[in-house]
C-alpha cells in the first residue's frame, strides 16, 4: 500500500503494530482521526502515553493501580484473607464484572510454561507465598487456565504453601450455562460427572 | 466493565471512540500497550498527535501531503493534464495501489448529498472548475460511488465545465472479475451489456 504522506504512513505503521489490526484497519483508524479536531487527537495521544508512563502496579497483589496499593486491596469491605490467584489483569476484570467475588486477588503475571521459557521465578509466586504466610490467609482460590501449564502452576504453588493452615481450592470446571452436552469435550463432561453437586446446592 | 485504574479507563475510553472498536477490543489494545516499553508507547502517542497536527493537504488536489503540493502533483513523470475526481483520500490510495493510473487526482471531500446536508459549496468543486480552466485539462475521469449522489455530483460538475474543451469520462461499471453472472444485480448486468466491449479491446 503506497501512502501519499510519510506522516500518514508512520501513524498507520504504529496502529498496525497493535494486535488484530492490519494495515487496512490501521488506515481506516488514521483517516478517522484525520477528520477529528487537532486537540482531540492530541489528547488521544497524550492519554495513551500518560497511561503507560504513570500507571503503577499494586505492591500487594500486582493488579494495575493508580497508587501503591490498588482499590481492591485498600477496600476494608472486602475479605482481605481470601485470595483469588489469576494469570493476568484481564482475569481480574472478568471476575470483578461478575460482582460475585468479595475477596482480593494475586496476579501471577503468567503461568509456568517451560516451553515458552516461563519458570516460577518470572512469576509473582514468592510474593504470594510471603503474603499467605504474613497475612494468615484463610483460602486461596486458583482461577487459572484449565490446561497443563495451569495445573503445573497450581501444583507448584500448592507445594510451597501446604505447610500453612490455608484452604486451597480451584474454580469449578464443568458444562457452561447454555452449553450443549453433546458438544462438550470428554474431559469436561467426565469432570462434571465426578464433581457433581446435590441439586439443593445447585439451585440455591 | 469496572476497571481497576482511572488511567487505564481513560485510555480504554479513548480507543473505544475509534470506529469499529468496542470496549472489549479497546481493553485488549490497552493491555497490549501496557506490556510494551514506556518509550515505545510514548512514541506511539506522539506519532499519532504529530500526524494530525502537521499533516497538510495539497493546495492543488486536496490529497494529504507532507508539504504544500503533494508528491503526485509535483511528479513531472505523471500526466498533469489528466484529472481523476474522487470522493476521498481512501479512493486515491485504492487507485494508486492498482499502479494503472498515471494522471493526477482531485479530492472532492465528499459527494453532493442534500439528505446529509452536503451541498456543492462544501466540496472542492469550485477549485476543480478553476483548475480545469487554468491548466487546460485534457480529460476528467470521474471515479465516484455508483449511486444517486455520485451521479448527481457528476451531473453538477459536468454542467460547470461543459463549455471547456475537456473530455469527461467515468470509470467503467460492469461485472467484477471473479463475479458470478447469476448473482449480479440487474442494473449492473444491464449496463455491462449496453457498454459491451469488442473482444480485441478486452484481451489487450
Amino acid at each position: 500500500m503506497q501512502l501519499p504522506s510519510s506522516l500518514l504512513e508512520n501513524a498507520v505503521n504504529q496502529f498496525a503494530k497493535l494486535p488484530g489490526i492490519g494495515k487496512k484497519t490501521a488506515l481506516r483508524l488514521v483517516l478517522h482521526l484525520l477528520k477529528q479536531d487537532v486537540n482531540d487527537v492530541q489528547f488521544f495521544g497524550e492519554t495513551i502515553a500518560k497511561m503507560r508512563r504513570d500507571i503503577r502496579f499494586c505492591q500487594r497483589c500486582f493488579n494495575v493501580s493508580d497508587g501503591d496499593i490498588c482499590s481492591i486491596c485498600s477496600n476494608s469491605m472486602r475479605n482481605q484473607r481470601l485470595i483469588c490467584v489469576v494469570e493476568n489483569i484481564r482475569d481480574v476484570i472478568a471476575i470483578e464484572s461478575t460482582q460475585q467475588f468479595n475477596g482480593t486477588y494475586h496476579v501471577l503475571g503468567g503461568i509456568i510454561s517451560p516451553l515458552d521459557g516461563v519458570g516460577p521465578d518470572q512469576l509473582n509466586i514468592e510474593s504470594l507465598v510471603a503474603r499467605v504466610e504474613k497475612e494468615q490467609t484463610e483460602e486461596i482460590i486458583f482461577a487459572l487456565s484449565p490446561n497443563i501449564q495451569g495445573d503445573t502452576t497450581i501444583y507448584y504453588i500448592q507445594k510451597k504453601v501446604h505447610h500453612l493452615p490455608c484452604k486451597i481450592t480451584t474454580i469449578a470446571r464443568g458444562i457452561a450455562f447454555g452449553g450443549e452436552l453433546e458438544y462438550a469435550d470428554e474431559m469436561t463432561l467426565a469432570r462434571s460427572l465426578t464433581n457433581r453437586l446435590p441439586v439443593q446446592q445447585y439451585v440455591k
